[in-house]
C-alpha cells in the first residue's frame, strides 16, 4: 500500500465501547468541533469494543493502529473505572498519540513501540461529570493535541503506565465482528499455516481465504489486520461454534503430538 | 466546561428514529450537502430514539440539547403520523432552532425555554413522498436555515405548538442505551440522593458513580446528561431488571413512610 | 425535488455489507482521506446490505442510486468471493461511477442505464490482502476517480460485466429495515394499487401511507425509494409475518382470479 502522509491537521481516531448509535459519540464530536482545528478529520474506528473490556480492547487497538499515519491522535476509551482513582494519560508511541485511561487499554501499543513517552493529564475541567470523561476530559485533550498544542501546563511527564499488559499476544477471542467472525489476540505472523487452532473443543485448520475454505466449515486464517481469525464461509463462526469474546484458544504446532 | 462558540456555518444536529445503519440518514445527508453551506458540520446525535415514540424523544431531546451551542439547528424527526394532517414546524427556543413534526417531539424543549417562537412550514416541495418528510421537507428547511435564510416565504408565524407535553418531568424509562442502562425522564437536580427509585418491583438506592456501586447490583445515579439513570456496574440493567422504555418509575423521598 | 448539482469534488457513496459499527468502514475511510481530494464528501449509504447477498444488494443499489447527483462515485462492495478469481470493475452508468466486484452487484444498475461503459481494474496494490479488497483495491480506485483521474493505466476497457442479473424486477424481499419493514425488489410504478401482494401465506392490500393503514395490520405501499414495501403501522412486519430477505412475493392483479 502507498505510504500514509501525515495530514495537517492530523486526524483524530475514536476507539471506544460507546456504541455507534448512542448518545455518547456525538457529544464527544461536539467537543472536538469546538476544540480541534476546523477540518480536522475524525474517524470512527470502532465504538463496539467489547463493553468494559480494556484487555480485549488493548490487543485490538494494537492490531488496528498500523493502518493510520504518523501524527494520528487516537482517543481510546474503554473505561469501566471512570470516576475512580485510575489515571488519565497521553501516550506518544512511534509518532502517534493515544489519549485515554491508564487501565491497560493503551499498554499493548506502548509495550510494542520502539519509542514511547507517557504523560499524566493533570488538567481538570471546571465541570467534570463522574461518568463521562470521554466528553469532559479526553476529547478536549485530543482536540488540543490536534491544534499542535503540546499541553505543557496540562500534562506531567511520567515514568510509564501503571497497568501494563505487556507486549505479548493474547490467546483468547478478543473481538466478534458483525458477520460472526472471531478475532483472536494472536498475530498470525508467528503461527505456521500447518498449525491447528483449538477453541471450545473445535479443531480448526488453515485456509488462505474464505473462497478456498470448504463451505460452511470453520477454519482459521490471517485476517486483514494480521490476526488469527476463526471464520465460517457464508456463516457465523460465533453462533455455530458457540464461542465469544473471552473464549480461550490454543495453537497446536504441527510437530507436536496431539 | 468551556463555552461553546456558535460556529459559522452553524452545526446541524440530527435526532431521529431512522436507525444509524439504515437507508434513511444518508438520504437526509445528501439533501443537506446540496442545500446547506459547504463545510456545515452535521452531527448524528441519535438515530435510535425509541421508534415511533415522540413522547420519550421529547424528554430525551430536552436533556441532550444543552450540550450544543447557540445557533445549532436540530432536525428532530420521530414521526409515526407522517402523511397524515399533523403539521410541520420550526421552533426557535433560546437561540437554537428545531425543525420537525408538531406531534409533541419539540414541545418539552419549547415549554422549558425562556424565549420561544413557533412557525409552521407552509412550503411544500414539488414532489413530497408520503412517508419520508425527513428527506423531502425537514432536511431542505434545516439546510436553508444553516445558510442563514430566515424563510419568510416558506414559514408562517404561529401562536404555538398544537400538541404540548408540558415542561414537567416524565416518570418513565425514556431510553435504553447500548450498555443496557436505563434513562428516566426525571431530572436528577430535583431528586435527593437519599431518595430511592422504584421500578418494576425493584427498589434502587443512589450511588455517585459506577465505580462506587456494589458490583452487579442495580442503583440509580445522575448521568452525564443530568437525568436519573438506572444502571448495573458491569451489566445490563434492562436485561437484569426486566425494564424497558415506557416502564413507569416512582421516586420515594426519604421522609416518606414506605 | 430540486435538482442535484454535481459537487466538486464529487461525493463518494459507500454501499457495503461491512457493518456500520465494525472495523472495516473506518479503514476504507482512512484510505479515502489519503487518496481523495480534501473535502470530498463521503456518505455512508448503507453498510447493512444483507451479508454476502450480491443479488439483493444489486436491486437495492438500483433503487437508491437516483437520490444521488451525476458525478457521484459509488464504492459498492458485497463480496463473498473476495480472494477468488472474480474480477474487479468500474462501471460508468448514466454519468455516475460504480466501483466494485463483478459478481452481479453492479449489474442491475448497468442493465437499466441508457449509457454504460465497463472497465476492468488491472492495477493491483503492492500489498493486497486476500480478504479486504474494499480497503486495498476499491477504495484507492474510488479516491483517484474523485480526483478526476480517469486511470487509463489502471483500467482496461471491457465488453461488459461477466455476471449479469438483468434489468427486471426481483419478486423477493431484498431488505429489512431497522423498523422491520420489508422492501421487495418490485418497482411500485408497475404495480396497480388494486393489486394484492402475497408473501408467506399472507395477502396484503394497498395503503397510501402508514397513517391510512389499519392499525397493526400488514399492508403494502410504495415506499420513499419507489419500491413495493410490506409494513405494519407501529409494528415490525418482519417479526409479525415471519418474513425476511429472500422470501418470495407474488403480485396478484385485480383482474386475475384468485
Amino acid at each position: 500500500m502507498a505510504e500514509f502522509i501525515p495530514s495537517d491537521p492530523p486526524m483524530i481516531v475514536l476507539f471506544t465501547d460507546f456504541g455507534a448509535d448512542d448518545i455518547y459519540v456525538p457529544q464527544v464530536k461536539a467537543v472536538l468541533l469546538r476544540e480541534a482545528p476546523a477540518n480536522t478529520p475524525v474517524i470512527d474506528l470502532l465504538h463496539s469494543v467489547p463493553s468494559f473490556n480494556a484487555r480485549a480492547g488493548a490487543h485490538l487497538l494494537a492490531a488496528l493502529q498500523p493502518e493510520f499515519p504518523a501524527g494520528t491522535i487516537f482517543m481510546a476509551v474503554v473505561d469501566p473505572g471512570v470516576g475512580s482513582a485510575r489515571d488519565a494519560v497521553v501516550v506518544e508511541a512511534d509518532g502517534k498519540w493515544y489519549v485515554g485511561p491508564d487501565n491497560g487499554l493503551l499498554s499493548v501499543v506502548a509495550a510494542r513501540a520502539a519509542r514511547v513517552r507517557t504523560s499524566r493529564i493533570v488538567w481538570r475541567p471546571e465541570s467534570l461529570s463522574a461518568s463521562f470523561h470521554g466528553r469532559d476530559l479526553f476529547a478536549p485533550v485530543a482536540g488540543w493535541l490536534a491544534r499542535g498544542d503540546r499541553l505543557t501546563e496540562k500534562l506531567e511527564p511520567s515514568a510509564g503506565l501503571t497497568l501494563r499488559l505487556g507486549a505479548g499476544d493474547l490467546a483468547e477471542i478478543i473481538y466478534r465482528d458483525h458477520y460472526g467472525n472471531l478475532f483472536t489476540g494472536l498475530r498470525a505472523g508467528s503461527v505456521s499455516c500447518a498449525a491447528t487452532i483449538q477453541a471450545g473443543g473445535h479443531v480448526l485448520t488453515y485456509a488462505r481465504v474464505f473462497a478456498e475454505a470448504p463451505p460452511r466449515r470453520a477454519f482459521w486464517y490471517e485476517n486483514s489486520t494480521g490476526l488469527v481469525e476463526i471464520a465460517i464461509s457464508g456463516g457465523s463462526a460465533a453462533t455455530e461454534l458457540g464461542l465469544d469474546v473471552g473464549s480461550p484458544v490454543t495453537v497446536i504446532s504441527p510437530s507436536m503430538p496431539n
